[in-house]
């Protein structure tokens, strides 16, 4: 069986170390498909030696990839490599990757956190990475484009992250309302957990039924709160607490946030259309509330609110797809951006 | 085949207005197997001359009821009336049948709301019962059994309305959050939306998709108001926004209120504990977050907490099965408190 | 607060070995509502130590119980006792407990093939307790009531095994199909795997999809084929091709028979009706294709049949709740049988 | 905002007629993202002045298409036309349309059936449309493709028809298996019963259910036999029970035949690796069970097959995407075969 675009001539090539897990695999998926690069290396240690098809039946008939042991020789000839890794691992590789012309996207938490006590107080380890975190540029392409064209190593944002900063950044940069202790109540699919093997992730458990987790200290609470501060200028905060419903892919985003003053839906809509008119993968609609079937499968980022005047707030709602616009999309639109493709390019 | 309760000995009668729909069915389920009452006759008109088991094929072998078309002669000889319509059609019935020692349980929106403006704001038409409306007591158990037991009419609760009031109550009444514009941020299985025929609740439509509805402006919003403030004593205003998830049964509420003053995890555990020491349905603990999984097809309420400190921030979280302790269960429970039964019999 | 049956006078005392997986824990929650038992003790060893209501939160208010670890002298003082364990743990303790009148029913499969052989072949063990299996009775009350009230080890029937037998002994019975090779296609929700910490049942692997497993080497296959050759006096086989689906509960299953002359929907209306006459549980309707809904959470197997006259081809449907008729609601009916209660007792 | 395809050089036009169910909205998905094609129109009569967007969310940002009232006018300037109605409608339409160098496809059954008589019993109507269903060409590309590169009007197989002809053609043609009575037990999700306002596809009725329809009678039952027998030369008939499955997407097929003499699981691979060797679309693979997440969202087949030497009996699985192989996907594979492009182009 011949595969599409196994003979792309001169593309870029890229390499994936961690493609065993969703995001991983997820990515691949994209970059197989994606017009102007090859998948040259897939990197994932458990995995090593097993075609990607053994692992994921879906990819058979459309790749002859296997997984290999990571090396330093190994991944040098990639032009970009992704990094799919749990959080911990890739503080001690991507530095020493990122060089050499070489770019390097991480999917992972390593490189989000400037602020270093963060990262020990929510990953619960030291950050040795120091310098390269500092130097690292946070992948949300609708607040950071310039700086991701020129970065070396980019902090691709969390699932979460990702929802909440495009819903709530341009109301706070607008001053609109209050930004300390603003709620982000937030609904996550399954597979925002990763590929594990526990009870509590089995379908039983979790299969009609909903629960809140890590309640007021989800790790993605001092990322949401940096990338929104640092855009909009004003040292915002927030109580964020996630829950798990038994859907595969998908995250809902519910952000509910005190006016400063009064405002009208036209107001909402113009500033909204305003700080995304040139992103092309955010959608806002004053008058649809967003649904995680109109962005599954896809890297949009649908955004809606209503106004409760009564009580002076302001409810925003957000959906995007975990794995895409929140994880393998999202750091392919970086990779686009990187390295001058159209945005869109692979993801639309 | 016989049924088991069909002789049922000295057994209180009751009847079912409004039998066919989601509601109707699982009262009848607990009513059919409890010890105390015979189900006498189920009404609906749609259905009327249908058995009870050609539309619900679950209860083939345990009933031989018929549907029957609704009158007050064939209604008569009830002892206990449950009405489980539509809003907008008890308010015509109710008050005729709640007479001469009969009781009548509506499970539906009609006597909920004392304040008949809010009533036409938020149903959309005049409520023509405004008498009965008055005298009807609304049937929460835990924060007003004395009134249930003397009442004729109980409005029972809407299914949101209980899992945030029972969250909610305990921390407004102590004076411990602010009292206005508390954050209700819902999730409410399918089934709740009743038995209907539109592509809106169509399984593909919702399956592996999330979306809200009726932002700040569901009709629950004045109910859960209305009952915290009269228990409590404060004047008690809320943001609710109701999610449609997939799942079957159940409701997952998440609250956000914002702290008066400092408090710790252990006096929060001794206010709720305290709040529902008599109440057989209410289970309260610190130690765990409420999942739907737990209270489903049981009449539990579960409530847990967290402190958000950093942002002066306390989240309640509750779970209830939107068809028993959000409808049918908590029906029978108004039943068996009224009657003088256990108040945990049949659905414990 | 108070547990309703605690305190039942003059009851009956059972314990169950091996209460923490999902079959346990679903006898638990029966036996805890059955008027004539009281649960005296739980084991499960890796639990030890634990409050039920810590591993499965739903018994909080229901139970104090507290898993214990095994041992001879613990288990001693319980008039009867369930086995709940994984298949080749029980051979080991169910002839050693099934003494001084103390009646035994184990849920597991150790007991279930008279011929070692095959137990070997299916179970990838040898069976110790030869004597015991010879001995032991198969509990499918349907077929084999009066030896289950006399028997003092029953072997509760498999899940699939228990939804065939139901559906297709009839036909063989009356020699109306031809009992080699019929066709036996089941469904299963994923409860029916237990209570496992692996990648293969978790939700993400197995939301939003089905595969089959195990093809035409299940070992309920030699269990079907032995009940139903017992029953009926013929010789059957089957082929067997279980398929796990994302439900929690419920197995389906579809047959296909050849049929050894023609035959009308009367007829066979008039067999099924005739054969289960006497069995409170099963529920035959020729107008009514099973649904698993309908069985859901309820000892109900419902049984329904079409006619494929142009292939001389018989189709059988059947439709079981896998955790209570396929485990611990039969094992509760086997119970009754065997102590001499009403057959429904605690189950209808 | 710009979409990608709306400015393609010298894309051939398509329009798609009935672009409102589902079927029609994937063949939408598809064709916008086909390098070779533009889409011209969309016709939906009872959507007419709608946007796409507007009806399904998800094309917002990829599409400014509305769909119009269907005339012959407005169709004219398409060169391929796709027809997605309910059966029934393009027997009218598709003779008329397939004219003038003009290609059509049509999605329902009017042009499946060359025995009118089957149609008449199987839909519930007459055919009118005699002479094009004669001329019509079925579209089963791995068994028809140099037909179907000369047709003008093209019947796309059912959904559980390409589901059971791939996997039942190789064994049927060879000889093997005994070609009468052939079991088809399949499994579909719902988004295959169409977008429908009915109380029996609502989420509530089939979440965590299952249910057989029109056993042994359902129309997909004369396709099959038809399809097979044609290919293979041997007059074949199937027993087919279809069952619907609370997933949205896919099927599952099993297949039960009886073997005529004895065969290898080697001898079983050859078979089918060679009847598929030109097939970009059917993955076989003799050490994997098929699981639909393999191939959701895909245009892939996955067929895998057991023996069941005691019994004489070959099961033969496979698994599609009932909305991509099976409707849209296999489709846009006619339409690349029928205009003389690669076969995979758009679908992989």
């Amino acid at each position: 069986m011949h595969f599409r675009y196994e003979g792309k001539n001169n593309a870029m090539k890229v390499s994936i170390v961690g493609a065993s897990g969703y995001s991983g695999a997820e990515l691949l998926d994209i970059l197989l498909r994606h017009p102007n690069v090859t998948v040259e290396k897939v990197f994932a240690n458990t995995s090593a030696g097993k075609r990607v098809d053994e692992v994921y039946g879906r990819f058979r008939g459309r790749t002859n990839l296997v997984y290999e042991t990571l090396t330093e020789d190994a991944v040098a000839g990639a032009d970009v490599i992704f990094i799919a890794l749990p959080s911990g691992e890739a503080m001690h590789l991507a530095p020493r990757l990122a060089t050499n012309n070489r770019r390097v996207i991480d999917l992972g938490g390593d490189f989000r956190l400037k602020d270093l006590d963060q990262y020990r107080k929510f990953y619960g380890q030291e950050n040795v990475a120091g310098a390269a975190v500092q130097s690292a540029v946070y992948g949300i392409p609708e607040w950071n484009r310039a700086a991701i064209q020129k970065a070396c190593l980019v902090a691709n944002p969390g699932c979460y992250a990702t929802s909440a900063i495009l819903a709530v950044t341009p109301i706070v940069k607008e001053g609109l309302v209050e930004e300390k202790g603003i709620i982000v109540s937030s609904l996550s699919g399954v597979s925002g957990a990763g590929r594990k093997a526990t009870v509590d992730y089995s379908f039983t458990e979790l299969n009609e039924s909903v629960k809140a987790y890590k309640v007021a200290r989800h790790q993605h609470t001092p990322e949401i709160e940096a990338a929104v501060s640092e855009v909009s200028g004003r040292e915002t905060t927030i109580t964020f607490v996630p829950h798990l419903i038994p859907i595969t892919r998908g995250i809902y985003t519910t952000i509910y946030a005190r006016l400063r003053k009064s405002v009208t839906m036209d107001r909402l809509s113009e500033l909204y259309a305003g700080s995304y008119a040139s992103a092309p993968f955010v959608r806002v609609d004053a008058s649809r509330i967003p649904e995680i079937k109109d962005v599954q499968h896809t890297n949009f980022c649908d955004i809606g609110f209503r106004l409760d005047e009564a009580n002076g707030t302001l409810v925003v709602l957000s959906a995007i797809d975990n794995l895409i616009k929140g994880a393998a999309g999202q750091a392919v639109q970086n990779m686009n951006i990187m390295m001058g493709f159209n945005e869109t390019e692979g993801i639309l």
